[in-house]
């Protein structure tokens, strides 16, 4: 499996909430700096790939599990990989851990379906193709 | 199966983001809208499940699909339903459906363990249990 | 003073912060939903006013004095009124208010720059105007 | 005037909104991101502040002026001074600027009342005195 790309939160105070912990939506901001940050160590921007070549990359599904609490001030490390490459999806994976105790907080996924600015379906432009080799044979159906 | 317990929201503009579509964490906050308000029409308040009975509802895992965008100042459908109760935790299933085209624009779950003040996991308190029906033989394992 | 346009609003889960209340920036959300119910009770959409007319209110200044904490599933009321109405700034005031005790939680004020799809300011469009009639001489400068 | 302390932020996807640009609430967390780190750069911990020393900056006034948009994956600076420190009251001033342009961004302010744990105003604990240093003599009313 291929290594993750990691970038570190901290979390802030407006994103804890009356249980003292982290809100559960939270993890899914995090979730997407995991990607963009993965993005600009891989050698792109996902910014300019929406600005300059009309392509986002839009949630179709996420997923969290929730395994220990993530407080006010705690620096996180989120881990994230491609587990999934097709013509026109893109399927992510992620870790957080806890920055100093290294416990593992929460894992997740997110697919994604690429379209242009109207919403469309499309494929992923040809220069971002060496970042997302195709990771499955295009016969195979029914993504996880 | 059991009817979806109903309740509404309109997209506010601090929840779309630049796509021009409600950012894809907006959907857990209306879950736990869904979880509230299913909890309100039943007849007990989740503040005082917390306050007054110790017990938390901590989620464990949280899963959506989307299916079309939601825009600012839609009004959405939240239809929430229990999915499953076992002594220590319950699992919802939401739908969330645009409030004039009906059209779907997610349907997701949770699962919840439920905790003490001290994330210590417990039994739901016995005046909840009418509530809460147990759904499946306890000796059950492996929660979907 | 006009009477103010009123809505409410029920404080989330998300909204609450580790100290147990709303956390501060919350509240600005709050003014943007009286703001927009205001509009609303008015005769007109604010979306509307985007899409169809090409003017979006862009906040210039805002500013809020909390005077009580709002709580998980508090139901605040929303109180909106126009403070001033010039060619290209509108300026509303809001009170929230506890929805059973009637105690003044928070009161603020925004300032808006009426501007075109890029950012340029551009005056309230006729067909608005009834609705903000000027409410300051032109010639009057250094609004508060 | 002090020299101010500096942090960075990233403009998050989930912080802009359908205008294609921060969300106007979304300053006042980057200003709480400012004061955390302005407080960890001079030597102590907002959270420990809370935790250890019963001690909590509740805001009671925030205001913000947005002089030109921030928009996503922006680098921006927060610089955060002191402005005024009295027995039981801290203010702080902000200032956040393009990170590459230096472009003034929004400038703003927040008055905190010092409280512990049950909402009562409280002295600053004599441990933390160096740090904020008494601005105004007590005599002095009507901050500004």
């Amino acid at each position: 499996m291929q290594t993750p790309y990691e970038t570190t939160v901290r979390v802030r105070y407006a994103e804890t909430d009356r249980m003292g912990v982290a809100y559960y939506a939270t993890h899914l901001i995090w979730f997407e700096i995991g990607r963009a940050e993965m993005f600009r160590q891989m050698g792109f921007c996902y910014r300019e790939m929406e600005e300059q070549d009309d392509t986002y990359a839009v949630v179709a599904e996420a997923h969290c599990r929730y395994l220990r609490p993530a407080r006010y001030d705690d620096l996180l490390r989120i881990r994230t990989r491609l587990l999934e490459a097709r013509t026109r999806t893109l399927r992510f994976g992620y870790e957080i851990v806890h920055g100093e105790t290294g416990e593992l907080i929460a894992v997740g996924e997110t697919l994604h379906v690429l379209c242009d600015r109207t919403g469309r379906p499309r494929a992923l432009p040809e220069k971002y193709r060496r970042f997302f080799p195709l990771t499955a044979p295009e016969a195979a159906t029914g993504c996880s």
